[in-house]
């Protein structure tokens, strides 16, 4: 698709998939994909080559990620990686990303991806995404998933009218809901998970940041400026400017303030690879639901997921007996036992390590 | 104690602390008591040194274990060392060993203890050792432990009526009960804990062997018409005979059909060991019931137990989040997660191993 552009989000604190992802090394960089020995960020590029080649994908990470992002997709370009100074949540990175899409193309549609989530039917998603880069031309437009089960660790998107075949209005965004209201949404047939793709003209989204956000709009004209000095100059200027920026999301910072907002419904196999909860959802199970790595057994047990990441694969094996539903994952330095339901936990591992000057394991 | 000898039991499958233990590294040649460095056979032998000198220490062990015992017990001659060619129970080698015994001093006075329990007051254990050795020379006497708490792990004696200061005589042998009958018998003051030690006149046992099991008693005479042809026809024909002898325990084989029957009850701090579970009861536990090794950490967690036996001791952190009354076992082969109050399942990994043909794991 001509003038269509990608910017690839790829922060991440590295924290959720502790002890395979640390600072260093986020989700997106994990091949955490059942059967796919690719990360998670070089299959988010390869599913949209067909509809958008390497030359015109950004992805924006860290500073401190550029290389190791680098690394992991060598077939982009130099020029696709964005270094963030800071962290600046995600309204200041794909508002300087689009500014640096509009000067390349005044007339480019961009589409905003998540690096770091899982997509099944890839034919599936390319359809869903082709119609939401069709309505980004008319409003700011965001994928909504028909929701599969009463997910309570989602965000949802409440639909509104349909505006054209498969294109609706959005009536609002919802917080992650409790049990109860997840499963009338589940029912209701117009509300649909937060997937946080985002698609719409690099002019709209310039505009709406100069009406919602001006300081952001601002630095982006002043980054503008340095850059035409070259690429020294805009880079001092980057690093002056990004500390200032508001910590804000797109969410906030802009969606929630714009008028007219378009939902494209889609019903591909998607998780966002929340937590080691997810993998164990996505990963294939025996007869018991457990997910077990080779050299692993269960006896008695039931629900469990276990992964060997070690690198030095020296013979050994891992036995549960009696156990339920326990995530148990190794590394060559780590081995984090926590149930699956409280996965969402490991963060607290991560802040007691932290806390114990464990650097080297964070 | 002049005439007294001691017969060490240190047979054991290897099965209840692995991966810790294994079929050629049992329980009894394992560092288990907290803070000890030596092996629980090892602890057993130097804790009635005062009472009985090595060269009167009498080690039965299996066949294929006598070289790893031996070098747990250097200081031992080499002929205390008696290994059975086939499993046959207690029975078969407490008969051998005690008429080992009567051929050297026909007065003698054994103890047998077993090689893998225990035992916190050793002053203390030494001082109802002696009055069960001299309770020996009236009756065969074994000691009961006060319970400490309503177990449902153990075996228990009833004891009947005093017969001397602190010697009782025994009404009965209970099997485990139930926690029901388990707290009557902690509340009734007649009921003790089975330590599985016995204390007899070495000639006593024989004739009780005569009595009660002639095949045994007559294989016994054999061996020791053998003996006088040499070693060597007498290993012969220990290897011929034991695999013919009953298989059967001193306990059912010869104790509950004997006569009179003693117990002296005694008070000393005492665990059987019987699995990680008792590993747990005694460990050092930090204020949340967790027993961890250096290199772990629990959060949000409660009466956790990690071992960390690994020889290579590469740097790791092992993590539990949201995780209670777990065991985490790690050697260098094999990782074993198992709950604490189903510990005894551990047996099924083994079998699991065993049926999958990993013999290097058992």
């Amino acid at each position: 698709m001509p003038n269509l552009f990608a910017v690839v989000l790829a922060g991440g604190s590295g924290t959720r998939f502790w002890p395979a992802s640390r600072k260093s090394r986020p989700k997106q960089l994990l091949a955490l994909a059942p059967g796919d020995p690719q990360s998670l960020i070089a299959a988010t590029i390869r599913r949209i080559e067909p509809l958008c080649p390497p030359e015109r994908v950004l992805v924006a990470t860290g500073a401190h990620l550029v290389d190791a992002t680098r690394r992991a997709l060598p077939w982009l370009p130099e020029s696709a990686f964005l270094g963030e100074p800071v962290p600046r949540n995600t309204a200041p990175c794909i508002a300087w990303a689009s500014s640096l899409i509009h000067r390349r193309d005044p007339e480019a549609l961009v589409m905003v991806l998540p690096s770091d989530h899982y997509i099944g039917d890839e034919p599936g998603f390319r359809a869903v995404v082709e119609r939401a880069v069709d309505s980004a031309r008319t409003a700011i437009t965001t994928i909504g998933i028909e929701p599969a089960r009463p997910e309570t660790g989602y965000g949802y998107i409440e639909a509104a009218e349909e505006l054209a075949p498969g294109v609706r209005r959005v009536a609002r965004f919802i917080e992650k809901p409790d049990r109860e209201r997840a499963e009338q949404y589940v029912a209701s047939g117009r509300h649909f998970w937060n997937s946080g793709m985002f698609f719409f003209r690099a002019s709209e989204m310039l505009e709406a940041v100069r009406a919602h956000l001006p300081e952001l709009a601002a630095g982006l004209e002043r980054l503008e400026i340095a850059a035409r000095a070259g690429t020294a100059a805009e880079e001092r200027e980057l690093a002056e400017l990004f500390p200032r920026f508001p910590a804000i999301s797109i969410d906030y910072g802009v969606m929630e303030r714009a008028g007219q907002l378009h939902v494209v419904p889609g019903s591909f196999d998607w998780n966002d690879l929340g937590s080691w909860q997810s993998a164990w959802e996505l990963a294939n199970k025996d007869g018991d639901g457990n997910a077990l790595d080779p050299g692993a057994l269960s006896v008695r047990g039931r629900g469990n997921l276990v992964r060997d990441l070690r690198t030095a694969r020296t013979p050994r094996v891992v036995a549960l007996a009696g156990v339920d539903d326990l995530c148990v994952i190794e590394t060559d330095d780590a081995l984090l036992i926590i149930p699956r339901e409280r996965a969402q936990e490991v963060r607290l591992v991560v802040e007691a390590l932290e806390q114990a000057g464990k650097k080297q394991l964070l």
